[in-house]
């Protein structure tokens, strides 16, 4: 089993939730190299958003109940039709 | 280095791109389980869209000239301000 420690984000093989606490609001999208949507699943019944950092590769939720988290979830949900 | 195989993805810490070919237009909504957006940066200068798909955890590179693609990019590059 592979754990990354990282603040409030355990990075596991899926077996629960990645977020321990809400999340960050606030991202400054410069500082942003990566962003993971997290569908949910058996291990965790909710859409997730993890942010990668650029520099040092730190990681953070991001809060999905922000109104940008809530539009990028809405989109991805639309890969294939409505 | 740690090197994850699957079909014409690398995974590797961002050293390169990490699409070698195009990618898949296609994804089922349903198989998807995680959607990683990662932005251009000093590895790659491209934005690449790699979803993992459940139960085995294959990752696919989705072509990113499809208009979900597109619309995706353009909503994750909103995360603060227009």
């Amino acid at each position: 089993m592979l754990f990354i420690p990282m603040k409030g984000v355990v990075i596991a093989p899926r077996e629960r939730c990645l977020c321990v606490d809400g999340g960050v609001n606030f991202i400054p999208r410069k500082t942003i190299q990566k962003i993971d949507i997290h569908f949910p699943g058996p291990a965790c019944k909710y859409t997730e958003i993890i942010v990668t950092l650029k520099g040092e590769g730190e990681q953070k939720c991001l809060n999905s109940e922000t109104s940008f988290a809530k539009n990028l979830i809405k989109k991805a949900q639309k890969i294939n039709g409505p």
